[in-house]
C-alpha cells in the first residue's frame, strides 16, 4: 500500500468513526413519525371508502376494531351497493394497513433496543419514544447532555416560548416530555411541577449515559 | 310493515340511489395519491437510513433499482458498522415499499376498471388515472360533462388561471391534463394546440358516457 492509498484509509476511517449511533436513533424516530402520519391518512381515506357502504361502522373510533369490522363487510341498510372487487380493493387497503401497524410496531421495538444500548438511563427515565424524540431535536446524544435541564423541559415547544419572550404571554410548561405518563397522569396544578422534575432527571440521565460512552 | 316503516325504507332507498358509483373512482385516486406520497417519503426516509451504510448506493435514482441494492446489504468503504439488527431494520422497511408499491399498482389496476365500467369514452380518451383526476375535480362525472372543453382544458391550474386574470401574467395552457402523452410528447409550440384539442376531445367523450347512463 503506498502512501497515497494509505492516506485515503485514514481519511475513511477516521469520517466512519465520526458517525456515531445515536445518528440510528434519529433516523427510526423519523420513520416511526412518518409511519404515525402515514397509518392516519390511509385510515382517513378508508373510513371515506367504506363510509358509503356501511356509514355507522366507519365511525367506529378505535382503529383496530374498525379492521376488523372491515373483514366481516356487513353491508348496512342506508349503504350503498358495491361489487365483490369494489369490497375487496377496500380489505386489500385494510390488510396494508394492519401491515403498516405491524412495522410501527416492530420500528418501535428496535427503538427500545437501540435507546437501551446506547442511551439505557435517558431511556428508562424518560421512555424510549421521548428519548429519541428529545435526541432527534437536539440534533445528538452529545448535544443533549450539553443543554441545561430548563431549557430540555421545553424542548419542542419553541413556538410557545418564543410568543412568550415577545408578547408576554404565558410561558410553556413543557414540550416533548408533555406526553409522558409522570406529567399527562400529574393534576392540572402539578403538571408544571412534574415537568420540572422530570426534566431535571432527564438532564443527570443523559449526562450519564453520554459521558460513561468517552 | 306498517306506515312508518315502509317511509324509512323509501328514505333509506332513494338515499342510497342518489350515490353513483363513481364516487368509487373518486375515493380510489384519492388512495392512489395519498399513495404516492407516502411511498416517495419513506423512499426518503430510506435513503437516509441506508446513506450511512452504502453511500453511493443510496443516491441510485430508480427507486425498484434502489430497493434490490438493498436487499444485497453491500457495505461502502465510507459507511458506517451496522449490525444484523440495524439491516433487519432496514431491510424491513424496504420490504413494506415495495407492498406499496404492489397495493398502488393494483389500485390503478382497480381505477382502470372502474373508469371502463363509468366512463369508457373518457378513460380512453384521456388515460384511467387523468380521467379519474378529472371526475374528483369537477366533483362527480355529472358536473364534468356540464364543464365547457376551455375549462376542462386548465382545470387543475386555479391558481395559475387567478394569477392570470388579476395581474395579466401568461395564461395557463394546461391543468390536469398536462400529463398526458399526447401533451408531453408534443413540441413546447405545439403544446398549446395539443391541449385544445385533448380538452375538447375529452369534453365530448364524457357527455357521451354521462348520457348514455342516463
Amino acid at each position: 500500500m503506498n502512501l497515497r492509498e494509505l492516506n485515503i484509509k485514514l481519511t475513511k476511517e477516521s469520517l466512519r468513526k465520526e458517525i456515531s449511533r445515536d445518528i440510528l436513533i434519529i433516523q427510526t424516530i423519523h420513520s416511526i413519525d412518518e409511519l404515525i402520519k402515514i397509518i392516519n391518512t390511509l385510515v382517513a381515506n378508508l373510513r371515506e371508502r367504506y363510509g358509503y357502504y356501511a356509514p355507522r361502522a366507519s365511525r367506529t373510533e378505535d382503529v383496530e376494531k374498525f379492521l376488523e369490522l372491515i373483514n366481516k363487510k356487513i353491508k348496512e341498510d342506508i349503504g350503498m351497493d358495491l361489487t365483490q372487487k369494489d369490497l375487496d380493493s377496500i380489505i386489500e387497503l385494510s390488510a396494508e394497513i394492519k401491515n403498516l401497524i405491524q412495522l410501527k410496531k416492530s420500528k418501535e421495538k428496535y427503538i427500545e433496543e437501540l435507546t437501551k444500548e446506547i442511551c439505557s438511563n435517558l431511556s428508562q427515565v424518560a421512555t424510549p419514544l421521548i428519548a429519541s424524540r428529545l435526541i432527534d431535536h437536539a440534533g445528538s446524544l452529545k448535544h443533549l447532555a450539553e443543554i441545561p435541564s430548563s431549557t430540555i423541559q421545553v424542548l419542542g415547544a419553541e413556538k410557545a416560548l418564543f410568543r412568550h419572550l415577545k408578547t408576554g404571554s404565558k410561558a410553556p410548561k413543557f414540550g416533548i416530555i408533555f406526553s409522558h405518563p409522570n406529567i399527562s397522569k400529574a393534576l392540572q396544578e402539578q403538571k408544571g411541577k412534574a415537568a420540572r422534575k422530570l426534566a431535571s432527571e432527564i438532564s443527570k440521565a443523559v449526562k450519564i449515559d453520554f459521558f460513561r460512552q468517552k
